[in-house]
């Protein structure tokens, strides 16, 4: 174990990779060349179209210990990492790495193939059970790792992750493997995530429950990347990607935030024609996107773009001509997929382009986001993995991609949850460094952090509610009752790698409760 | 020197790199691992806009023997090529090597720059005026090679070419990089050929007339594969684009080899309701492919797709209802760029999708495709490089990737040209294997491939006039004209290669004729 700059412990290795403890936001920077894609090669007169997930892995040569890749696009709805895994079981594989790009309740078998042995490794989100269930400890062969969107795609092209079968769910697909996930009977969004896996992975399959004439276009994923397609009866639940949080809050509480979220960026000096934001899914930052969009309104200005896992909201804004380009993160209900196959301003991009570790993505390019938080501390670090009680139940997302590329970053919270506090001394899990968030917008006021003193100015001569971190946490504290707190054993069950791959937390093993 | 299974002497290597002599249409596949692409790296606070190509050359670190890249979309009105080689030219700059898609008489410049020392390579297709001048032999330090569409993405994939300096005209860009050619003030058209460059050079200059608020999109370039972008004056000029040859040809002899092409489709056993094809821009193919829609709306039947450089007339064909997609491999005409900003029907792809040689590109997919030729042989072989004088006058463009990926390849060619015969007992350049060409129509009946016994049959049933080609050839033959032969010096001035990267042929020094 070695201790990062940030103060926190983090393992010498995870596997045979060596790991690099974060050092700062900005040290570490992508050099040399990236890792070489494989060549790929179909016989003029074969077919990649195969009728079974059993015949795909025979054909793909998938072994004992390798990595298999897959896309969280269907989110709840998702039917293919069940049925992959399922049907590698009935092979007898054991010790596959699962690269998924998160995971969620649906998942919740990946435990018992975790318990068989068929999975002894996970890189990526594990929201909820999985997640869970890894937090008990010493069920997986290494420490799993978490990283962000554009974490992950820099991973992959960096080579620190070598994938061995990328098995990417498509809505439609040709028999040359050109693939969507916009159109057909159903549809989960664009693919954003999978064009990294599909170029890197040393064999990539296509799964789709619909095959089209060709030549499938526009396309997510290109036939030059795929080798096999495997069509199947089904591939997800398109009614399954929304969840609950995407409505507006109707709390009065969050409202209150959401407005105090909408005046720091109407006043943080970016409000103004071609300004650009991120819109967020949860209920205030929904209610905050809204709240802009009606000053923006009133003040006559149209942003360049807006970007975000979208929603009926955004696509609204865009045709409401608040925007100029929707930028598209993640389909987060049907209306943002309608809107992809027909609206010429909605703007699918990959990973890569939204938040690669280039210097020179898409969240590069945000004035303003809204981000979550779990837990925030008074350095403005802030924790979206673990819970108070330790346990690892959520993936980073976006979050430290938004956060370090925007140039402002607003975390929008409760200073309160049921009667738990939100503002802490020390975060459980540091999932996004102070440094880069700019706002904590509480229900009790707006906490500038102290890097920019510029905005806390702005902020002050607009009237709005400024107040230190310290102090609103003061005033949660008084009504905060005592919690249990999780005793934490030695063992690291999951690390949190920042944006350019070095490790910036520890997530360990919960033993209890006390 | 080494003979290759045609039969051909080609050079044992071409600078530091060892030749493969051409084996066989399919002996050589893509195997391992593609070359690494750079890590691209933008300080956050930094710019990737620059105002003058002097300073872009100076930026992107560009030294004596470095080899730079364009595309040939603006064709005859390209205005980057000759701006950048004179600023490399002020630079003092010396040996670049030059590795365009194509050059064209516009690029009459680039004698001089090769005369200065300033050019000692190319690499790519030299059309009209440098072709002359370089197969007067002499001129440069290595042969030129020349590869179609799909071989130069393959060249570049693996790692056969490093480009250096990408510098890439797009009519519009953003700050970040994301540019396209089919939008701004001056299109030329979607920047089919450039993605390889823009992913694999080690620098990236999109060359633009018109910044755009950001984000532009669609986008042909992602801002990722970009490093610079250097905002000019002018780039090209889009009514160059099109030229003379775009005219369906009024000659009764050409629409006669017309009508028998589109008869050999007709009878082709694969003209059916999903068939697909590739039209042609020459006079010839274009009044085919327009008989060919006429076949279609008559028989009832709509092609999945068409594909090729894009005209009015597929456009039509498009909006007409014939096709389901068309495939755009180049736009021939300003028709074909305004189509591309508003039908989602048109599909552009890059040439990665068009024609890598992967077993499983677009050209694959062709049932059947028109083709040109300068010279065709007994054996079907076809030239289309030099000419019977000898000098090399045209690029490869994507004949090979089409005759060998189509099932059914269709060389029109009338059997004279002026006085000259067009069918000779042996090519002067081989560009195109026989083995992958299956009818050669001409005025005076249609010959077929003996290796397609089947497809003789139905034209015999379908009443077309099939003949032997020795018996076109011998026909022809009384009416041609003594002709000046080439007199060949032993210098290679240029190689041809097969799209799997093999040398199928050499071209030589042109010292005089007799």
């Amino acid at each position: 174990m070695k201790k990062n700059a940030m103060g926190r412990m983090v393992p010498d290795k995870i596997g045979d990779r060596i790991v690099t403890p974060y050092e700062g936001i900005y040290t570490r920077r992508p050099e040399g060349r990236k890792a070489a894609r494989w060549q790929r090669f179909t016989d003029n007169q074969g077919s990649k179209v195969l009728h079974s997930i059993d015949e795909t892995i025979d054909r793909v040569g998938l072994k004992d210990g390798m990595t298999i890749s897959f896309h969280h696009l269907f989110r709840d709805g998702d039917y293919v990492i069940n049925q992959v895994l399922d049907a590698c079981a009935r092979k007898g594989l054991k010790g596959l790495r699962l690269f998924s790009t998160a995971l969620f309740p649906v998942h919740k078998p990946v435990i018992d193939h975790i318990k068989s042995g068929l999975i002894d490794r996970i890189e990526g989100s594990m929201n909820g059970p999985v997640g869970a269930y890894v937090s008990q400890g010493g069920v997986l062969a290494q420490p799993a790792v978490l990283r962000s969107h554009g974490g992950r795609w820099r991973a992959v092209e960096a080579g620190d992750v070598e994938i061995d079968v990328a098995f990417l769910a498509a809505s439609q697909a040709d028999v040359m493997g050109n693939a969507t996930g916009v159109f057909g009977k159903t549809p989960c969004g664009y693919m954003t995530y999978s064009g990294v896996d599909a170029q890197y992975a040393r064999k990539t399959v296509v799964i789709t429950n619909e095959l089209a004439p060709y030549p499938v276009f526009p396309f997510d994923i290109q036939q030059g990347w795929t080798d096999y397609v495997c069509v199947v009866d089904e591939i997800g639940d398109p009614d399954s990607i929304a969840s609950g949080t995407l409505q507006i809050t109707k709390s009065p509480t969050r409202l209150h935030i959401a407005r105090l979220a909408a005046e720091a960026v109407k006043y943080s000096g970016y409000f103004k024609d071609g300004f650009s934001f991120q819109g967020g899914a949860g209920g205030i930052s929904l209610a905050a996107t809204k709240m802009i969009g009606e000053e923006m309104k009133r003040a006559g200005i149209v942003a360049n773009f807006i970007m975000g896992g979208v929603t009926k909201l955004l696509i609204d804004q865009l045709n409401d001509g608040l925007c100029r380009k929707l930028m598209h993160g993640q389909a987060f209900d049907r209306w943002a997929i309608e809107s992809l196959q027909k609206d010429p301003g909605h703007a699918p991009i990959d990973v890569g382009t939204y938040a690669n570790y280039d210097g020179a993505c898409a969240t590069a390019m945000l004035d303003a986001a809204f981000l979550g938080a779990t837990e925030v501390d008074l350095d403005f670090n802030v924790n979206v993995n673990t819970h108070s009680d330790g346990r690892l139940l959520h993936g980073i997302g976006g979050h430290q991609d938004v956060a370090h590329g925007a140039s402002v970053a607003i975390v929008t919270i409760p200073t309160l949850r049921g009667r738990m506090p939100v503002i802490v001394d020390e975060v459980t899990t540091i999932t996004t460094p102070g440094e880069v968030i700019d706002v904590i917008v509480t229900e009790r006021g707006i906490a500038v952090n102290p890097r920019q003193p510029e905005l806390k100015d702005r902020f002050i001569k607009a009237g709005l509610p400024v107040k230190e971190l310290a102090d609103i946490k003061a005033e949660a504290e008084r009504l905060v009752q005592p919690v249990k707190t999780p005793v934490f054993g030695d063992e690291v069950i999951a690390v949190i790698e920042w944006v350019d791959g070095s490790a910036i937390d520890s997530v360990f093993k919960v033993e209890g409760w006390k």
